[in-house]
């Protein structure tokens, strides 16, 4: 039996919501995965100690005997020197919601001036900060517009570890090559889908995200950073559930739920394009260089035996709902 | 009370369906519009004289006494001269639809060079070729490709009349003006909505129709046509009921409702683009001089009072539903 092991994957964006979704995801991240970096972007944001060890402590109730480390993110606001120093040891960055973008992002920021002091203090404390990197314009181009703030922030703040999330666009991979101080996470989906897979044929709820898949020639910048190995290039699903009625429906809400299929999906996918040797490094290694961090030993182990991605998880559909895949994960 | 009058009001492009959906759709149809294009791309596509008299005794049956006349299209396949020939007076047109591109086309053509001789007969018997444009591409570049072959077409047949239905971008219309023997529709939808109000925020199901919405400056340059009484453009709804299932799921289908709003719409879009007197032109007159048609005289009058468009006709939502209009139609 063919098999293929990797060492502590890490999910560098993850959307664990709360409540009853928490209980459902957060357990099905925490097996396959030894660490997430958790979003902020709950209804109410996570924005002081208080809520974010709250929150933690929530976190780690759902995913119970896990071997699984979930690095807490603050969603930004202008923070003080007192209260960054105060939580500093509890996250792993800051992350900025440009205003009214993204799910429960309402109260982002709309002008990057006003918090050149936070910016400034993250920087001194090596805070990274981490980026949903849209304009307010139209939807194909939000990536492509935000990029000169990446390259204003890159510029203005040469030792802040800057995280371009969710990259989806060819001109966001080749920013990554101009500024030192650029990261990038990318998701499973973006690898793999294009616009017309979620408006080409029928209209798709399920794989609409934000940002929204883009062209051919976007999806095959993505796919060559990833399976090259790209050093400053992490995996990170954005793996963002919602239940199946605001999923379909007639305003359906943006995210795509990948977590629990992501690492046999991945496998399969390097292997057909002749890179699971640059898996590792996309999976885990780039994030730990990148993020300074050390996660908990824990190997998981494929074999190459088909595997139906089921069609529902509680009430979250996943991607590639009924899809049989090549590998599938022990225990799984 | 301010009132508008449209006389003969006329939808050159409309989907009525069959069963139960024709018997709820037609009368919405025929009481604001003298007359339609009725598009035959059913289940099973209206391609011959037998089935065209059928689904025209069907229409005629569930619009009542209304006075509205169905032009009837046939579905492109290679017709004989006798074929053609037997059924040129209960046409209006041949509707040629690339295949797999749009509901129900699965049936259509996919290379042009095999179409050449039904295509000779009807430039010879002045049986206009109506043509949903678009490639297999790339969602948002299908119409741009195919507009060599519109070029193609309107050089090879000279004498032929060729609609290019439904256009949504600068380009398609930019080429209006190459070639004399182009003609366009434009829907209400097309005038008013881009990508990112199917895509932009939540995912609209009810917005998402074929050809995509696209471009605010592709929208414009709709707008610009339509509002300057451009002599070769005329209004074609598309409008294309489906049931509420098959809008909000897991895989929706494509099509916008708009028929029984679309004149108020369009009264108040007119209005407020200080172009009032061109809605005529764009909504009978040009039609009757590009087709050579006589609608029935049928007055149609507005009154400049708000008017709620419904949630629901039947089991179809429509366009702007719930929102506030400023005109409504008499008896509406």
């Amino acid at each position: 039996m063919t098999r293929f092991t990797l060492s502590s994957p890490l999910d560098m964006h993850l959307h664990l919501r709360e409540g009853d979704m928490l209980e459902l995801v957060a357990p099905l991240s925490a097996r396959p995965f030894a660490g997430a970096v958790v979003m902020p972007n709950l209804v109410e944001p996570v924005n002081s100690r208080d809520k974010l060890v709250r929150y933690r402590e929530a976190i780690y109730d759902a995913i119970g005997d896990e071997l699984f480390i979930p690095w807490m993110t603050l969603f930004f606001r202008n923070y003080s020197e007192a209260e960054l120093a105060e939580v500093k040891d509890d996250i792993i960055g800051v992350k900025l919601y440009p205003a009214g973008i993204t799910t429960n992002s309402e109260a982002g920021v709309s002008n990057l001036h006003d918090i050149e002091s936070t910016l400034t203090l993250m920087q001194e404390m090596h805070i990274p900060l981490l980026v949903h990197g849209e304009s307010s314009g139209f939807v194909l181009d939000r990536e492509k517009e935000f990029l000169e703030v990446y390259a204003q922030l890159a510029k203005a703040y040469p030792q802040l570890t800057i995280i371009m999330e969710h990259i989806t666009t060819r001109d966001a991979v080749e920013l990554l090559d101009q500024y030192e101080n650029l990261y990038a996470t990318i998701t499973l989906h973006h690898l793999l889908i294009t616009l017309n897979d979620v408006a080409g044929g029928l209209l798709a709820p399920h794989l609409f995200c934000k940002p929204i898949a883009k062209r051919p020639e976007d999806r095959d910048a993505l796919a060559q950073a990833a399976l090259s190995g790209h050093p400053k290039v992490m995996f990170g699903s954005d793996s963002a559930p919602h239940p199946v009625h605001k999923k379909e429906c007639s305003g359906c809400a943006a995210g795509v739920f990948t977590a629990p299929l992501a690492l046999p999906m991945l496998t399969g996918w390097f292997e057909q394009h002749g890179a699971l040797d640059n898996l590792q490094d996309f999976i885990s290694g780039n994030a730990q260089r990148i993020y300074k961090i050390t996660p908990p030993e824990k190997i998981i182990t494929l074999v190459k035996e088909p595997w139906q991605v089921p069609g529902k998880y509680g009430n979250v559909v996943p991607f590639a709902a009924g899809q049989e895949l090549p590998w599938r994960m022990i225990n799984q």
